[in-house]
């Protein structure tokens, strides 16, 4: 019966129509929603299946302690609202406003159907902090507020507040209403004030819609690397939140909420007496991006205030030792971890072998002489660094040359079937590939959480 | 009830925790996987949810007619076996399989899931083009060889054909073996020809396996742009490959099958007199990146060749007439498509008002003057092209200055609710962000198909 792919007789079955995809529709059910491991297995076991995104609970646990402390000299002033963008988990997301205690009020989502899966998964003050149009989806998000959530959407424009009006009003239920203000990321948002003022009025005017106040949001200053550069400019978002607030208190129109403020910036939104909410979301798994801001000292912020949480769990499939490139390739890429903000960077290496090595690894806090140097679409690929003065006196101990670097590539590289711990560049996108999470402590999963909240949008 | 987020007396519920996990559980099922239209609507209605995949009917049949047209020289002696990973879905492969006739004698998938999500489909000759070396996995290839199916896995590794042995022979079957070698990747596949001849030696003396061939596949070089360049690599990867076939004959071990050749490349691999398969996946989609590789006459292929028949259908969401920026954003980002190619490239507006007006849209063959500039993870962002003819043209006609630039913009850019249809730029990383895609001819959804091979790779 098996005969081998690539041979002649083994030719394409006649009918590939009805029975296919019935089987396809049951199949996929089971098994294309594959569940990475259960509860009390280990990363370092065959048995938990790779590529598995986790979320390293300790690092969650220290996140969350740190926002808490960040956050507690503005307590009464200025609340957390973490953008749940950033993991799209429920389950996290309950975590972290248990976690963060009086800090967090609620949460922000960016799309309807994440305000769909974060209320059916018991969180319930939601600011959709986006615009949306679309009749079916409106009239989806004044469902969630008629069932009994408290949910506020952006506006930056008159016929989205007449249509949010519609909405609300066929559902007997009211939705809150932001106007975003453009603060210089040049996306969505009102390009002066008077325009807010102006919306601010046309929704105050409108039925089943309560103006609550103003997002200034600014997405791309969190990138900035410089320390002041990065303080400047949300200076500059600060003067113009403050020119809202004043002009609409002036038009009789009180801003309760100006919220903002991201990973990257949201201490400055925080100090600045101009915000009264900030949206942290990555603050709780932290992009490796972030850790190349500068802090005030000129220095690379790393993980010093925040760790890197999310983590992707991979397996070495393959393995050269020989010159030019001593590599390995993991079965993990841009399926299970996105790519547009660069290469992940490599955490730990893992042994699969046992759970004594594993626990050795553990205890290392030396990185190895390994660099990541390439993503693709299943595959990432992580070579031995030749310059690496250990790699050097190494190959020079074992008497130079290509067979020297050989052995030590076969000493220093991890082994087919070992696997490793990556932090991937952006941690929003490389959520959105998975289906679960494992929550894990240490080298142990303790519970296994649904990305509920994937989902290309709709 | 329906308090507004960014309230403080809309407290965060005590009892996040079992209530909550249930009812998400449930609701997934029905939300999370939500498909975004039926047969027979419109992609222009407004029922039909946005963001959403659309292959494009004529496109892809356009797409396999243009393949088997490129093959038919090479009838007898080269069969192309498509990579489903650049769709990710079983029923437009079964589509692929019926519209290319004899021309494709199988598939190739990346990871087991693809492999079994496309046997489950109906599919049934399948070259697993990745090493496997996890014990469950290899278990679960077997399986499908036990099944009926033809599967062949490659090996570059000799733990990974010891591995391979034992999983086929506790599952009483055989799996076909190909040794991957290394044409200039960097990535898998072992480094010289004496090594493949030594893999192909233990492969053939191990139980449970069939040595079927090798392949030599070269990715990066599909990317190359001149063309004269791009037909050397490929001159030098059927140099190593005919040198795999002459060594493996003379060591006693016909060499059945060698394989290798994406859509970049194949019809060099094809042409080359060595290869008895190419692998072309994305001619059925076509990535916008392959029609920036340069033909013969030094100009862009574009889509001369295949055309762009995977799309993204988006909704305008916000709309600015402004300077600096005169612009509107769009319902989709790094959730539907992926982001590390580059941006997406505009197809053609739609307008959501009417099907007449959609008619006209649809009818109109010239480009209008917009350019795609930025993509992150909830927005794409087209900014009115200042410096396109017609624009600067209007904006002269209009008496100059910010307010004719305001009124031209007003005319040109699509409206909010308006719709768009994009080219992502790089289609295997995109399909695997959706559940369904939208077999659409012209405007009109025929059938709803679902990405079934989506997955992390688990």
């Amino acid at each position: 019966m098996a005969s081998a792919a690539g041979t002649s007789e083994a030719a394409v079955p006649k009918d590939l129509s009805r029975a296919g995809e019935q089987a396809e529709t049951a199949f996929m059910r089971a098994v294309l929603r594959r569940v990475p491991a259960v509860s009390g297995a280990r990363l370092s076991d065959e048995g938990t299946e790779t590529p598995a995104l986790v979320f390293d609970a300790d690092a969650v646990e220290h996140n969350c302690a740190r926002l808490r402390e960040v956050m507690t000299p503005f307590e009464g002033a200025v609340s957390a609202r973490p953008h749940v963008k950033s993991h799209k988990c429920p389950a996290l997301a309950r975590r972290q406003l248990e976690l963060s205690g009086g800090t967090c009020k609620g949460i922000c989502a960016q799309k309807v159907c994440e305000a769909e899966a974060m209320a059916a998964g018991g969180v319930r003050d939601i600011l959709l902090s986006n615009q949306v149009v679309s009749a079916p989806k409106l009239a989806r998000l004044a469902a969630l507020a008629a069932s009994g959530c408290a949910v506020s959407v952006l506006v930056d424009d008159a016929d989205q507040v007449r249509f949010a009006s519609a909405a609300a009003s066929s559902a007997h239920t009211t939705l809150g209403v932001l106007v975003e203000v453009d603060v210089g990321q040049r996306r969505c948002g009102v390009a002066t004030v008077p325009e807010a003022v102006a919306l601010a009025k046309l929704a105050t005017a409108m039925p089943g819609l309560e103006f609550r106040g103003v997002q200034c949001y600014h997405g791309a200053a969190q990138h900035i690397r410089d320390y002041e550069a990065r303080k400047a400019a949300i200076d500059g978002v600060a003067g113009i939140a403050r020119a809202c607030v004043a002009q609409l208190t002036a038009a009789g129109l009180p801003c309760a909420t100006v919220t903002g403020g991201g990973s990257g910036t949201f201490e400055f939104e925080a100090a600045s007496g101009a915000f009264t909410e900030v949206q942290p979301g990555s603050s709780v798994v932290w992009d490796r991006d972030y850790s190349d801001n500068l802090g005030p000292d000129g220095k690379r912020v790393g993980e010093t205030g925040f760790r890197h949480a999310l983590q992707v769990l991979a397996t070495v499939i393959s393995r050269t030792t020989a010159l030019p490139n001593p590599r390995v390739v993991l079965d993990c890429g841009l399926k299970c971890m996105s790519g547009e903000s660069g290469l992940p960077a490599l955490l730990r290496v893992l042994s699969g072998k046992s759970e004594a090595a594993s626990g050795a690894a553990a205890a290392s806090t030396t990185q190895p002489p390994l660099k990541v140097v390439g993503l693709s679409d299943e595959h990432t690929q992580i070579e031995l660094d030749l310059d690496d003065p250990r790699v050097v006196a190494a190959v020079a101990a074992s008497g130079g040359g290509a067979d020297a670097v050989a052995a030590v590539a076969d000493e220093m590289l991890p082994k087919v079937r070992d696997r490793v711990l990556l932090a991937p560049g952006h941690c929003d996108p490389t959520c959105n590939l998975h289906d679960f999470a494992l929550w894990a402590r240490g080298d142990v999963v303790e519970e296994v959480m649904e990305i509920s909240a994937r989902s290309p949008g709709l």
